[in-house]
């Protein structure tokens, strides 16, 4: 009998020095928002040269626009296509998609980071760059590992399906395009940077804009006017309280290890124009976290409650109720049972290849796999090499080793999962 | 004997048509900090015209920019001349300085304003602009006083100084300069509105900038950082505590009326970047209020004493202390005994012209008479028409009657004051 996973690992060990220039080049491509183009053709390109049926297009159109799930900065992508390739199946199998995106969030501050951030300096075992952790690094581990198994002429009997999305930092609507286009699979494994735990649960998420209102006087009679400042605390103290109570129903054992599983984060504060002026209005912006399994609708009503609520404890808020709007990014939450058939497989996997038991919680964030999972039907799994604490601040990088890792692993699930044509 | 006050009456009934026009030609010039040499062009021609010693000059030189009394956001005052007229008094008398600014602030936004900011519209007898409040209605009284004395052909023993000061509005600079220049007197009058109150005392006050500090982290893990914003809200808190108990302090009766004598006002808020990042900074700009008689050093030093102090309830602020500043205006604290010889003179002649006892009180702001207190050794009490309700706000305006009745008191106190050489 075939010893696969000893093939699949001397096959990584032969293709590891390319895959390491490849994700260079890969980090070296700014592809933040607008700015995919390049890359994705590139992809394209190697996608088309591994045999695969390649799909790349400008996503567009009232469907996708007006889509209750849209949500996006912009309108316009012809800057920034969508890359699907298809490895077709020989039939009989279950299909997957391969999901990732090369979108990445802005550098930021050049002097902040040791190296620069488009370099792809490799140190110590770690390819440094923007998007190496997020997620370039992932995509590079689903890349090879169909680019092994087609190596080696493993002939899978179900559909893999890689998907090279834009804008997933804005909210999924590249994701969405593909389902509009009709992409769906069996299931769907996506390499965000779990620092490979797998996360069959994903907290979904949304943004919200809070006006609250006081009234302007000189700071010398400040006491002739009521501090918009002032009733912000008000203000951040209720939201406190509504994330303590929607936390304290969170009983999930999945996430047992997080102190707040679904947090509300206030990040922006913005009020007042003038210091000896009493403040009339405060802004603030925040990321309300979903449960995985929770209605989004539900959430929103739940936070316009606990607003309504400061009425009753100052009248100031029954005359000048706070504005809510929700705005900006919006991610769904995910949510796979943990006995589902691929999460069995994949923990065989990770056993096999870590010689370790894999750790198995829920997501702090939302992933477009939320997408995936409520709309195309396909059960989405988050793992994948690199973590999130250094995702989005200067000095990203991601572990080669794990990178190689999380390929050996995919590639033994999905001769698991999409089945294998003997010879 | 001669009935002088019915004479002044008389005398500014005739005066009182052509008064009026000046002070619509003095606000429809929008003396905006820099736009002032229009309106001290007009005004030193009219002293000039009234037989007075006009000193018009560029304040400018390292004595002012260096003083520490010295606030301003500019160093080249080339567009801001300052104006004195001197009426030289017989000799044997009492000199007294009239002080009072023609420097207004921004209009803001004109949708708000009924009229336009700069038209000096009539309605209902009172007069409407930017500037017609703070201070221009005020500096009419002043004039007018003059200029009715001198039409009566009075000789007054002491010196009258007027002073047509800039920069008020930031923290005194213009006044400043006259005393740098050698301008002093027995005592001072400033017709800011005061709505014919009289203050012996000004409160001081000081602008404060705070960074509060946090670490970054993503919303969706909010525990692994910690918020600028939840530590802002504790800031905010030791201030109100401060402001209590420095309040707490202030027996003058004169402060009776007032709830808060001495505020401390944070007019701005200011920080994170993200809705799903934990804000690392929050910029906090405020207003200290200073007690008369109170040094500004000390008041300061219990600034930062609260801030400090932060640290032994919570040690966050222990490694991450609470940036503190001093920037912008500042005024410092006026304070004359309410048994000063002006005092007196001032509630006598307020009685006489009204027919009712002046209320004295205690200033909720500052205005130049604290340095013309503090450094020019020239003690100066506040009391002018129109109302600090409608300063710095759309549809500011000034009751005409009040301008006249104001320069008929001031008019009889400079008689009483000065003295008056018998012919």
């Amino acid at each position: 009998m075939t010893n696969w996973h000893a093939l699949i690992r001397e096959q990584i060990a032969k293709e590891r020095s390319a895959a390491v220039e490849l994700l260079q080049e890969w980090v070296r491509e700014p592809s933040v928002q607008g700015e995919e183009r390049s890359i994705q053709e590139k992809i394209a390109a190697r996608l088309h040269a591994m045999g695969m049926d390649v799909d790349m297009w400008v996503m567009e159109g009232e469907e996708l626009l007006r889509h209750p799930y849209f949500v996006s900065p912009r309108t316009d992508f012809s800057a920034s296509p969508n890359v699907v390739g298809v490895w077709k199946g020989t039939g009989g199998g279950r299909s997957l998609i391969l999901n990732g995106h090369v979108d990445v969030v802005p550098a930021g501050d050049p002097a902040q980071w040791t190296h620069d951030p488009f370099s792809g300096e490799i140190v110590d075992g770690k390819l440094y760059g923007r998007g190496s952790t997020d997620m370039k690094g992932g995509n590079l581990s689903s890349l090879l590992a169909i680019q092994v198994l087609k190596a080696l002429g493993v002939r899978l009997k179900g559909d893999v399906i890689f998907q090279s999305v834009v804008e997933e930092e804005s909210g999924g609507a590249g994701t969405l395009a593909t389902i509009l286009r009709g992409y769906k699979a069996d299931a769907a494994l996506i390499p965000e940077p779990t620092n490979m735990k797998i996360f069959p649960k994903q907290q979904g998420s949304m943004w919200f804009r809070l006006q609250v209102k006081g009234r302007s006087a000189h700071g010398g009679t400040r006491y002739e006017g009521v501090s918009a400042i002032e009733k912000s605390m008000q203000v951040v103290y209720a939201i406190a309280k509504l994330e303590k109570e929607r936390n304290e129903r969170i009983t999930d054992p999945l996430y047992a290890k997080l102190p707040i599983p679904i947090p509300i984060n206030i990040g922006v504060i913005e009020g007042g124009k003038w210091p000896s002026s009493v403040a009339d209005l405060v802004k603030l912006e925040g990321r309300m976290g979903v449960a995985p399994g929770e209605q989004m609708e539900d959430a929103k009503r739940e936070m316009a409650e606990a607003l309504a609520d400061l009425a009753k404890q100052d009248p100031w808020f029954a005359e000048h109720p706070v504005e809510l709007e929700w705005f900006g990014a919006r991610w769904v939450p995910g949510d796979v049972g943990e006995d589902h058939p691929l999460m069995e497989i994949l923990q065989q996997q990770f056993l096999q290849v870590k010689g370790e038991r894999a750790v198995v919680e829920a997501s702090p964030w939302g992933t477009d796999g939320g997408l995936l999972t409520a709309l195309a039907d396909t059960p989405a799994i988050i793992v994948g090499p690199g973590t999130t604490a250094i995702a989005h601040y200067p000095n990203e990088s991601v572990e080669l080793d794990a990178v190689f890792q999380c390929a050996e692993i995919f590639a033994l699930t999905m001769m698991e999962w999409c089945g294998v044509e003997e010879a």
